[in-house]
Parts: structure tokens; C-alpha cells; sequence
């Protein structure tokens, strides 16, 4: 079965997205840590980051990069801090989540976001 | 002045080595969440991670990925959590986080270890 990532690379289920190229995709979480939290994923449906092969796994960080300068223009935030936990969803995904405070990365801080805020700051980030 | 990482990468400050190349260093946190728990820097001093030029940038998760295996098979973990925070020291890190829940990935978690219990695991994940 697909996964819920899977699915949203095909377009069977919204997001909103901020970035793609041919390799990956990144859209806003829609339970953010912080406004403008987002997630970069591989296309490909590979579950562990450290399973992703080489070339693929080298190009991610580049990625994250363009989007995390969006990121950075668009919110409030000291920098863009990255956690991979990968426990839940078995596709790889990296958050991006702007922060203040060392203690803003616990997922414990993450909150269901409403769809039309998520659509604002999204906007926001693309036309960074 | 050189940064705390800075003087590790020199030898004048000593640390848990892991493993090395010519561009990183991994050595394990003094400060661990779990055991196991390892830094990744850049050689060069960089502050913030998205500002690493992008070859650097690139092979950072490859190294990351050879030292998350060696970790893998040494402490008892579903995965190797990452995080990357930079807020603190102004070189950029990676940490590498043997995890069994999304909950362990929370610097609160982080507690002062002792030497001797540091040596002992640096060297299990060397030889793995």
C-alpha cells in the first residue's frame, strides 16, 4: 500500500506544497511545531533516510537548503533547525522547523494547524 | 577565535572519536540523549548549516549515513534520529540520536556522562 506521502506525491491527497523538483517535495506539516514548520521527502518511498541510496540522500540536503531559505524569509525565527525522527510515516521526511529556542525541537510542541493559516503561510514561503 | 568544534578537529581539545575524512569529523556527545549519541561537524568552520557550500553540504548526510550503521549495531535503538539545532555552538552539527520514540528526540533529554562509559562505547561503534 502507498504511503500517506506517496499519495500526496501523486496528487491523491492536497497539501500545500512549497517546493518540487523531479527528486522531492516539500510541503508545510500540518501540525507545526512553529509556523512555516515543513516537510521535505524523497519521491521515491524509501522508509529509513539512512536507506536512501547515495545520490538521492546527497541531493536532499540541497533541497532542504533552497527551501529553508524561503522558509526564513517568511517567518519569525532565529534559523531553520531539521529533526528526522521517521518513526510514524515509513517515508523518509525531514522537518524544517523555524526556531527561537533550542527547545522548540520536541515534537511534543506540534499543534494541528487550520487549513486557511497553512494556505496563508504556504503562499507566503512560495513567493519568497 | 576558533570554535569549540574548531579545537576538537585540531586534537586540542580531545573527544570520542567515531570515525573521520578529510571534510568530517563524528565524535560522540558528551551530553547524551541515549547512548550512542554523535556529533557530526564539518571540518571547516561554518556556523550555520545552510550556509555550508553545496559539495560540502551534499556529502554531509553520506558520512552521516556510514556512522548512523556503525551506531546502529552497537546500542539498542529502532533508528538514528537526526536534529540539527546550531544555536548554541556556531559550527554546524549534525546529531546523530539512537532512538525508540519520537519523544527521545528533545534536548531536555540530553545528561552530562562520564568518561570512562563514553570510551567504552566509542569503541563499540568503531569496531562495528
Amino acid at each position: 500500500m502507498p504511503s500517506l506521502f506517496t499519495k500526496i506525491v501523486k496528487g491523491e491527497i492536497p497539501c500545500h506544497k512549497i517546493a518540487e523538483d523531479e527528486n522531492y517535495l516539500a510541503f508545510l506539516d500540518i501540525r507545526p511545531i512553529n509556523p512555516g514548520h515543513t516537510l521535505v521527502i524523497t519521491k521515491k518511498e524509501v522508509d529509513y533516510i539512512f536507506e536512501v541510496d547515495d545520490p538521492l540522500l546527497a541531493g536532499l540536503l540541497l533541497f532542504a537548503k533552497k527551501v529553508a531559505r524561503k522558509i526564513e524569509k517568511s517567518v519569525e525565527c532565529k534559523r531553520i533547525g531539521i529533526m528526522v525522527a521517521g518513526l510514524e510515516i515509513p517515508h523518509c521526511h525531514v522537518h524544517l522547523v523555524p526556531i527561537k529556542s533550542v527547545g522548540d525541537l520536541n515534537f511534543a510542541n506540534a499543534k494541528q494547524a487550520e487549513s486557511a493559516e497553512l494556505a496563508k503561510i504556504a503562499e507566503k514561503i512560495r513567493q519568497a
